[in-house]
């Protein structure tokens, strides 16, 4: 059986993410994985990129439940949605922005549904991840799918969070950073093939130049610039944050000067 | 097979929880399922809280093992419980209080057991959780429930919280904060049925009146009450922190005039 | 099938560990079990420490994957080796080191190979955790063991951190603070059983004496020693941290004295 992962902002000092688990293994024995509870409160954008980097790392069908949920109980919609093979489940408030963003995204998100309400069992207005998610998460990996799925909606209906694309120009690339890593690391959404081969980087206070292949390129607190792991650019302070030392936070505009000819 | 859970303050910077992994995963494949290993140091009363959240949850039979247990190695008992269909394993110092708290308990712990110590298996006099309540946790999830229970006790000598029970009198009703969770909010022990149509709640330093439906039904800063998932009265501030923004704080006294005539 | 563990520093506000077990769990149902993933950033010793604790506890045959690894994408080699009849996978920096320590560790690592990098899957220079060292940690647990090992590598040759031995000398026993946990306890490297019947022992600014059979032997706030879960000498204050009580960390000597004649 495909599993479940989770993703949420609930944390561990409550039991909130315990009372998803117990409720996605009454009935069955999904298999139940946590992605990470510790996403920054409210923050959706971290919910959307930790999405965008873990969905295809696991088995065709696995349900990915992501419960960063600040308007819980408002009229934001219920949903699930199908894309690259795999379930996505959470509430409409931008989670799947980066599934299929322009630039980052690597799948069209192509179906979307309304969930239906378990039936015979209550929904709190406080924690739909308990009582609205989970059990359709659940039904979804079991593979009953009807018990899930409602009114089928329009994918260019779904929620977005406002991220501007990375744009190429006659004087060089323009992005963002759209995620600063535990270590400090200043991951960008401009893809490594659009850079030039001496390519000039200037973010937050600094500029940095070529690309090095690891770490162990530069000298203990240097900056250097990546391939990361997901194929775009990062920005990095070996041995230290490139976040504080180069004053840079995500959101942040990226410049990509051209290469001279 | 039925999972255990565990649920800990053991923090996850040191072992202990893998060691209590392994040894239940060791000559078995019973899932085992993170609640969390992030409870304060020693906090008994969280611990109390977040089993009396979780446990029915989990299917029939679940093993909810928690471990918080600041006076291991002296005379405190180590027993095994069962209520509401499913077990419990741990030290004898309050965990189980509030399964079958008067107000907000649900489920009557009818039988209780001192623990076999494994045969052939060195005890430590500082690790129980590993040691004495992991290898129980697992012989009980494999049925094998000769090998864990020992001398059976008296359900009335387990020892227990001193946590005053809500009341209702002329005046209006008297509860408690019984926990404080990560977004602040303050969780009571007062049933919302025993609430009239406009409750007008006192706690630290505010009067809240009204229940909203959800969270999305005041501005932003504002403090609200609602109907928790556990079904009791739990006051809120919307995108903020109702502990902080009242000075309220877990134990604090919760009084709810009674609605005029 | 034997479980996979999970031990790294990647903490969990990024995906870095869920994008390990999406891997492990493409093409397999391998348990995946996470020891933690809350090690100080960087922290050789503190990953080295959690694995000799943690790897005997686990069945016969389980993969034990440690990412600790802060010079990735250098030249230190990416290693599989055999110990206690279980496998390790990680990093060649040291994290080995406490295995087959000569005071405290308990089994010798016999056997190492070169990771043999996954077929038609580009390994990215700076996430080998997920790239490199998760699929060869999934390749073991699933028994396809040609998949995962390359060239054979002497064992003498592995990276090991400059930790001292503890030394026995007619003034007494020298031994240093291997580890601090949660609980500020002082874990040492002095099995109890090289003690005398009334030890005195010096750490950091104190001298404490006598061996306690638990915390609940003291009064509050009082230092103590016991047997730790490990079998080595601990240091602890009850009720509090020994580690600021008495001004003591990571590395520190131990020194105990001789017992009189």
């Amino acid at each position: 059986m495909p599993p479940v992962t989770l993703t949420s902002d609930f944390g561990l000092a409550d039991s909130y993410a315990g009372e998803m688990k117990g409720v996605i293994l009454s009935g069955s024995d999904v298999p139940v994985i946590d992605i990470t509870h510790e996403l920054p409160r409210g923050d959706i954008w971290a919910g959307a990129w930790a999405l965008r980097r873990i969905w295809m790392r696991f088995p065709v069908d696995t349900v990915h439940l992501c419960v960063v949920d600040p308007t819980v109980g408002s009229g934001r919609r219920a949903i699930a949605a199908r894309a690259g093979e795999r379930w996505f489940v959470g509430p409409d408030n931008g989670l799947l922005t980066f599934l299929d963003h322009e630039i980052i995204g690597i799948e069209a998100v192509r179906s979307v549904w309304r969930l239906r309400p378990p039936v015979g069992a209550p929904v709190s207005s406080t924690f739909h991840g308990r009582d609205l998610f989970a059990p359709a998460a659940a039904a979804l990996a079991r593979g009953r799918i009807d018990e899930a799925l409602g009114e089928e909606l329009a994918p260019a209906s779904l929620a977005r969070l406002a991220v501007p694309p990375a744009e190429r120009g006659p004087e060089g690339l323009a992005g963002i950073i759209v995620h600063v890593d535990r270590f400090g690391n200043l991951v960008t959404d401009l893809p490594v093939e659009w850079l030039g081969e001496e390519p000039r980087v200037r973010v937050g206070t600094a500029t940095v130049s070529g690309l090095a292949d690891s770490y162990a390129d530069v000298a203990p607190g240097t900056a250097l610039l990546t391939r990361g792991s997901v194929g775009t650019l990062e920005v990095s302070v070996r041995d230290g944050r490139a976040d504080r030392e180069l004053q840079a936070e995500r959101g942040d505009t990226v410049l990509v000067e051209a290469a001279p000819r």
